[in-house]
C-alpha cells in the first residue's frame, strides 16, 4: 500500500506553522508554502508521500482552493514536490529530511557556565547594528568586479582603510600595496611558515612564553623553534643568533606575561634583523587595548623593511569574522601573495564591510567603548582580588584582555579543578603557554581572560574566582 | 620654521568637503569632523601641522566656536590630532597620508571592453537586495557564539541548509556532519591534495581536458597526474588503475567539453573506487545550470562512501563570496577537518547569510532567474553563430555557462588576436584546458563563457564574436 497523507493529518502537520503566520491575503500563500516546505524539510512529510488534492486541503483548512494550488505550484517549481498527471502531487523522492542543526563541536552542553580563559573578546558586545549599517553601505556601493575573483592580497578598499588606521593607531608604516588580508592570525602565520620553509629556513626563534597553537603551526610548516630567554625586561632578544631565519615576538604586550619589550631589546632585535637578514614577525594581537598610559607603538614603525606586522579583528571585533592583516616588507609581500595564491582568500563583502566600518569611524568608536568596558573589568578584578585574595599576585595588568595570576606553589591543578566544579573554566600558564623546550621557570599560575564573559556573567565569574582563590583548602592561604 | 596651517587656507582645504554637507545644527559638527579627518587622511594636512585656534577657525568659517572645539576634541580622541598646552592643536605625527585605492591587480585599465572567457558568472546580476535582507536576518538572529572561534567544518546552519538543498537539487546524499565549508573550490581541492599526500598518495588520475589551475594545485601538493582517455562518451574511466589514489572528475558536465559522463563510465568509476579504495573527487561546478532536460544527478548519490562532492557558490552567486562546500565520506570528513584546522575557515556572517539565503528560498529563485537568463544568452549565441558563422561548430550547449567553438585548423591564434584587437577577450582550448601529458587531440577551439558579460555588454560581445568568426581573413571561411 502506498504512503498517503490523510487530509485529516493536514491540520496536525501544518497547523502549528500556519498559526504562526496571520492567515490573511497574499501572506497566506507564502505562509502555506513555507509551512509545507518546512514539513518536507523536517521529515514530517516523507519522500514519495502523496498530498491531498488542492480542493480537499483547501476545504480542510477553510481557505481558497487557488491558494493551495499556488502553494503546490511554487513547491513543484522549487523541487520539493512533484506533480504528475494521474498520480497527484507528491513529496519529491530526492528530498532527504534534515535533522535540526546540532551544537557545533566545542560548544556542547558541557560548556562551562562561566569562562575566564584567555584569547577571546566579549562576543556578546559585537556591534551588530553598526556592522549591518556598514554592510548595507558596502553592498550598495561595491563595484561589480568586487563579486568576481579578487586580488589575492585582499580588497584594495580594506587595505587602504587599514593603512590609514594602523598608521595613526599603532604607528605602523603601512602602504596598501604591502598589506595582505588573511583569515585570522593563524592563517597569516601558516603562510609565513610556508614561505620561510620554501626559502630553506629550518629554525625560528620564539618567546619562552607564548601560545602552543603558534608553535604547532611552525612545526607543521617544518620549522624547529628555539625559545629565547625571558626576564623582567621581557624576552631577551640579545640572544638571537644567525641560526634563526626569523623571530616571532609580541613586542607591545608579551603574551601571556604582559610586559612590553624593553627598548634596548627592541633595538637589539632590529639590529639582529639588519645584520643577519632575519625576519621579525610582530604579533600585535591586542595593540588597541592599553589602559594606563599611551600605547606602545608597533616595532614595525622602527624597521618596516625587517618586520612583518600581524594584526587581527579577532580581539577588537570578533574571531568569527576571520579577518586579519599583515603589513609586509615589499619583497616579502610579493612572496606571501604567491604562497597564498587565489586559494584561501576572504569573502569580498566582509572585507568591504570592515573597510567601511573603519573609514566611517565606527571601528574607533567600538574600540573606545570596548576599551573602557574592559578597563572597568580589569579594575574590578584587581580590586576584588586585593580584597578577597590578597596573597595572589596579579601581573600584566596594563593592557590587553588578560592577566597572569601567580598561585602558591603546587596549587595550580587544585585551583583549576575547584573552579571547574563551580562551573568556571580557567587555564594554567603551563602547559599551553610555555614552550616545551624553554629554560624558563614554570610557575603555578593562571592566564586569566577577563574579556571572555558577556556582561551579565562577568560578576558571577569574578565571584567564583575569588571564592576559589580565597579558599584555604584550595590555595593553602586565607 | 615650523609648519603652520594659515587660517586663510582653512576655507580652501575644507571648503569642498564642507559644502557637501548641509551646514546645519548637529550635522555641522559631524561634517566638520569628517572634513578635517579626510584632510588629514588624504595628506592635505601633513603630520605635525599646527591647526588654527578654534576661535579663529570658527570666525573664518562663520560657525560657532564650540562646534570647532568639539570637532577638534573628537579628532584628538580618535588619534588624528594632538592637543598640548602651549603648543595648540596639531596633526598627529603618527598619521601617514594615504593614496586613493588603486585598481586591483588583474582589473587594470587594460581590461578588455568585452569578455567571453569561461569560468565567471555575470557578477552584475548579484542579488544585492536579497542578499542584504538575508544578511540582516542572519545578523539579527545569530547566537553570540557565532562571533567566536567556530567549528572548523563551518557553521552548522549553513551545513544543514546545504544538506537539504543538495539532496533535492543535485541528488546528493548529504548529512550536515559530513559537510565542510571552504573558501572556494580551489581551497577545497588544495585541502584534499594535502590529505591525499599525507596518506602517502603520489598519483591522481585526471581528465584529459580540464583546467590548468586544478592540475597546478595537485602538483603543488606533490601529486603527479595521469590523464584518462577521452572520447564522445566522455572521459574513459575504465582505464582507471590501482596506481591512482584518487580521480578528479566533472561527471555532470565535463569541463570544458560539455558532455555528461556516460552511465557505463559512471558505474566503472564507482566500481574502481570500491575495488581499489580510491577516492572520487566530483567537481560539480555548475550543476544548477542545465537547459534542455532534467539535470544529471550527482555521482555522489550513487556512492556516498567513495565520492567527495565539491560544489561552489562561485557560479551560482559570485566568486567574490569565496564560499564552497564538500560533502565527504565520514572517514574523509574527519581527516579533512584535521587538515583544515582552525587556520583558514570562512567568515561566520557570510556563512549565516548564505544559510538564510538558501533556507528562505531566495537561492532557488536566484538560480531559476539566472538559469533562464543564461538560457536566453545561449540560444542567442547558437542562433547568431548559425546565421553569421555557419562553418563554426558549437558543442557542449546543453548546460553550464560556456560552450566550445571548433575553429578551422590553424586559426585559433588568429581568432584570439582579431577578437583582442576589437576589444573582446576570448580564450583557446589549448593550452589552459588540455593536460600537458594528455594523449588526446589539441584542436583549434575556443572555450567561450557566455555568462561573463553584464547584460548591457552581451549583445555587443556577441556581435564582435560573430564579426571575427565570419571574417574570411581570420578563419578562412565565409
Amino acid at each position: 500500500m502506498e504512503k498517503t497523507w490523510a487530509t485529516r493529518a493536514a491540520r496536525a502537520t501544518l497547523g502549528i506553522d500556519l498559526h504562526l503566520e496571520p492567515a490573511a491575503g497574499p501572506g497566506l500563500r507564502r505562509g502555506l508554502t513555507d509551512a509545507l516546505r518546512e514539513a518536507v524539510r523536517s521529515g514530517r512529510l516523507l519522500p514519495g508521500t502523496r498530498l491531498p488534492s488542492s480542493r480537499s486541503l483547501a476545504a480542510d483548512l477553510a481557505i481558497a482552493r487557488n491558494t493551495v494550488a499556488d502553494a503546490y505550484a511554487d513547491l513543484v517549481a522549487e523541487g520539493w514536490l512533484t506533480a504528475r498527471q494521474g498520480s497527484g502531487t507528491r513529496v519529491a523522492t530526492g528530498v532527504v529530511p534534515v535533522r535540526q542543526p546540532e551544537t557545533p563541536a566545542g560548544t556542547s552542553a558541557h560548556r562551562p557556565a562561566y569562562d575566564l580563559r584567555a584569547g577571546f573578546p566579549d562576543v556578546s558586545a559585537f556591534p551588530r547594528t553598526e556592522w549591518l549599517r556598514a554592510a548595507r553601505r558596502a553592498l550598495t556601493t561595491a563595484p561589480n568586479e568586487a563579486f568576481g575573483y579578487g586580488d589575492p592580497r585582499g580588497r584594495a578598499e580594506l587595505r587602504t582603510a587599514l593603512a590609514a588606521y594602523l598608521a595613526r593607531a599603532r604607528g605602523v608604516r603601512a602602504d596598501p600595496e604591502r598589506i595582505v588580508i588573511c583569515a585570522g592570525f593563524a592563517h597569516g602565520l601558516s603562510l609565513l611558515g610556508r614561505l620561510l620553509r620554501d626559502r630553506g629556513a629550518d629554525t625560528v626563534a620564539v618567546e619562552s612564553y607564548g601560545l602552543d597553537e603558534h608553535w604547532q603551526s611552525l612545526t607543521a610548516a617544518g620549522l624547529r623553534q628555539v625559545p629565547l630567554p625571558f626576564d623582567e625586561l621581557g624576552t631577551d632578544t640579545r640572544e638571537l643568533t644567525q641560526g634563526s631565519a626569523a623571530v616571532l615576538l609580541t613586542p607591545s604586550h608579551q603574551f601571556p606575561m604582559g610586559v612590553p619589550l624593553h627598548h634596548d631589546r627592541r633595538a637589539a632585535v632590529v639590529e639582529w634583523a639588519r645584520r643577519t637578514g632575519g625576519l621579525v614577525l610582530e604579533d600585535d594581537y591586542d595593540g588597541e587595548f592599553r589602559y594606563d598610559r599611551r600605547p606602545v607603538g608597533a616595532l614595525q614603525g622602527l624597521a618596516p623593511d625587517e618586520v612583518v606586522y600581524l594584526g587581527t579583528a579577532s580581539k577588537s571585533l570578533a574571531p568569527g569574522l576571520r579577518l586579519a592583516w599583515m603589513v609586509l616588507p615589499p619583497a616579502v609581500a610579493r612572496a606571501v601573495t604567491a604562497v597564498k595564491g587565489g586559494v584561501d582568500t576572504c569573502g569580498a563583502l566582509d572585507q568591504l564591510t570592515l573597510a567601511e566600518f573603519i573609514a566611517s569611524g565606527a571601528y574607533d568608536r567600538h574600540v573606545r567603548a570596548a576599551r573602557s568596558r574592559y578597563r572597568r573589568r580589569r579594575d574590578a578584578l584587581v580590586r576584588a582580588l586585593a580584597e578577597r585574595a590578597p596573597a595572589i599576585r596579579v601581573t600584566g595588568i596594563a593592557a590587553g584582555l588578560h592577566v597572569v595570576l601567580r598561585l602558591p606553589s603546587g596549587t595550580q591543578c587544585r585551583v583549576i579543578r575547584a573552579a571547574a566544579v563551580r562551573g568556571l573554566a580557567v587555564e594554567g600558564l603551563v602547559p599551553r603557554h610555555r614552550h616545551p623546550e624553554a629554560a624558563v621557570e614554570a610557575p603555578d599560575a593562571l592566564v586569566l581572560g577577563y574579556g571572555t564573559p558577556p556582561d551579565h556573567a562577568w560578576s558571577g565569574a569574578l565571584d567564583i574566582l575569588c571564592a576559589v582563590l580565597s579558599d584555604p583548602a584550595v590555595t593553602g592561604v586565607a
